[in-house]
């Protein structure tokens, strides 16, 4: 019989928690017999639960980060919230990852205060996987550092070369670096910097990714600044929701065109699951010690079980582990 | 009669130049009987057009800028350039505007050092007209500026406000700081430091737009450092360009979706067209002394049209003047 995988999951994070997180973690359980589940929240939520819900357990917990507090200052006060408690049962080996789909922030703020950073890393990164239709991009960081310096790129490529070896799959990662231009002296002074370093030091480097070569999948990994990659992140989001709801849109503007609008609502709808982020179910934040996915706040059930599965994925690949050997290397 | 504008066009910018410029400057000329144009480049291209196009005038020049070459070195030494010239006429009073689809570098660097930067401007900047189907939305710097000082955006939102105005006819521009955060106290440094100035200084400013307000409309002008912009406008063309491809994928995956595609293909190349950056045929540079509009390398004739139409807009309504008193307000 395989091992066990345990979780720490947070009942409280989302729009629409507990709720959603119940049934993404009734169904991760249902789809996964060797993972099992510590669920993180108030009693009369967590404990019915799992009394219904075989390989599950309740850990109780009595306070509760709102998604508008501070989140250093939530997690030092707020001991006993279900985020900080859940990365505590990770720091304390009783779980190998966290998932939570509450507030970002204070789940970057709790991982990296209680988990711990892992040996080397200078600062730990928020990691996606865009769902491109070419293929799936790794883009890092999407916002956990807004303001980094050049040797941090170097590691989020470390870092997130790893992940895209070890959790998507991709067997030789090209590394591209978010730039203004293909050319080696393009850019601002400080991407004119990581281009150096990155260079010298990632073996993975390929040279610099444009806007438009991102979901071209021109390169699989891409680097930045979390300024910029959250903007660009989010600008993808957009981008494609504004599209989404045009094109659809374009289909009931005629008779005629309604009628071929029914023909290829199929299709249409195949690719926009295709392209959702729910497939990956959250954010990754590498370089802590434990796995953790944060979730989206509008995560639906789907993305809170795909943010289960994918967290379990990470702990049995001991990809924690193969980031912390990366980035000394 | 309606005092004629004159405008200096670059006969050699862009990919198919020179077919695809003398074919859009054509039309811009037949469409307004009150534009004339001189045309800068090789004496075979532009004498024989000049001499069976009315309102146009040939200017011979002896030297060309590849797309490749150093922007402000080409600039320096070769004065008998298309784009020197064209800037040298504007300069000169020969001309109230400039358009070229030629090197973006070697343009601004013309543009800024020829004509000059109009008084009291830090530093010119690049905006693109975003064809949102929501509304249009000004966007500034887009890649002229890759190293910004948190008073440059001041300015620049100064400069966009008088051209969402005056050209592209928004009342009451509303301008949004590009962030990764809706509060006030998100962001990067540079991000806050901004919006403190912003808020302090510009009336029309009316906090932070995250990425995916973009597309949304949910301000008139966006503003950012020329890094970010770049990055943002080339993920927005890049993400429309994978997702039309995919959505026509999509339409033909089945023989009924197929029939389907057939009904709704008029309604989709309308919507593809609506959302075209050949709308505004180009970026305008403002904060220069004079009008000057850079369009795509890849301008079609169309976009060579629609950007010399907007060159003469631009000059028409004195927008140059407008800006050089908006800085020093």
């Amino acid at each position: 019989m395989a091992e066990k995988t345990t979780l720490a999951v947070d009942a409280l994070g989302g729009d629409d928690a507990p709720a959603v997180v119940l049934e993404g973690t009734a169904e991760a359980l249902k789809e996964d017999p060797d993972l099992a589940i510590v669920l993180c929240g108030p009693r009369e939520v967590v404990e019915p639960f799992a009394a219904s819900h075989e390989r599950c357990t309740a850990q109780v917990t009595t306070e509760e980060i709102a998604m508008g507090e501070h989140p250093a200052n939530a997690v030092r006060t707020k001991k006993d919230s279900s985020i900080v408690v859940g990365c505590r049962l990770v720091k304390e080996g009783q779980a190998q990852g966290f998932f939570s789909a509450g507030s970002t922030g204070a789940c970057l703020a709790a991982a990296t205060l209680v988990m711990g950073r892992a040996k080397g890393v200078a600062r730990p990164t928020l990691l996606t996987v865009l769902p491109s239709p070419v293929a799936p991009v790794v883009m890092c960081d999407v916002g956990a550092n807004a303001d980094c310096k050049p040797e941090y790129l170097v590691q989020f490529a470390q870092m997130a070369s790893v992940y895209a070896r070890e959790v998507v799959g991709i067997a030789e990662p090209k590394v591209g670096l978010l730039n203004i231009g293909s050319e080696e002296a393009k850019g601002s002074a400080f991407a004119q910097e990581c281009h150096k370093l990155l260079s010298a030091r990632v073996p993975e480097f390929a040279g610099n990714c444009e806007g438009g070569d991102i979901l071209e999948a021109r390169f699989d990994v891409v680097v930045t600044d979390g300024f910029t990659g959250n903007v660009c992140l989010k600008t993808i989001e957009g981008t494609a929701s504004v599209l989404f709801k045009a094109v659809k849109g374009a289909l009931v503007s005629s008779p005629v065109a309604k009628l071929g609008a029914l023909a290829v609502k199929g299709g249409l709808t195949e690719l926009k699951g295709r392209l959702s982020a729910e497939t990956y179910g959250g954010a990754p934040l590498l370089g802590v010690k434990g796995a953790c996915i944060i979730g989206h706040g509008s995560s639906s059930p789907t993305a809170v079980k795909n943010g289960i599965h994918t967290t379990a994925k990470i702990a049995r690949g001991r990809v924690p582990e193969l980031i912390a050997q990366a980035v000394v290397r």
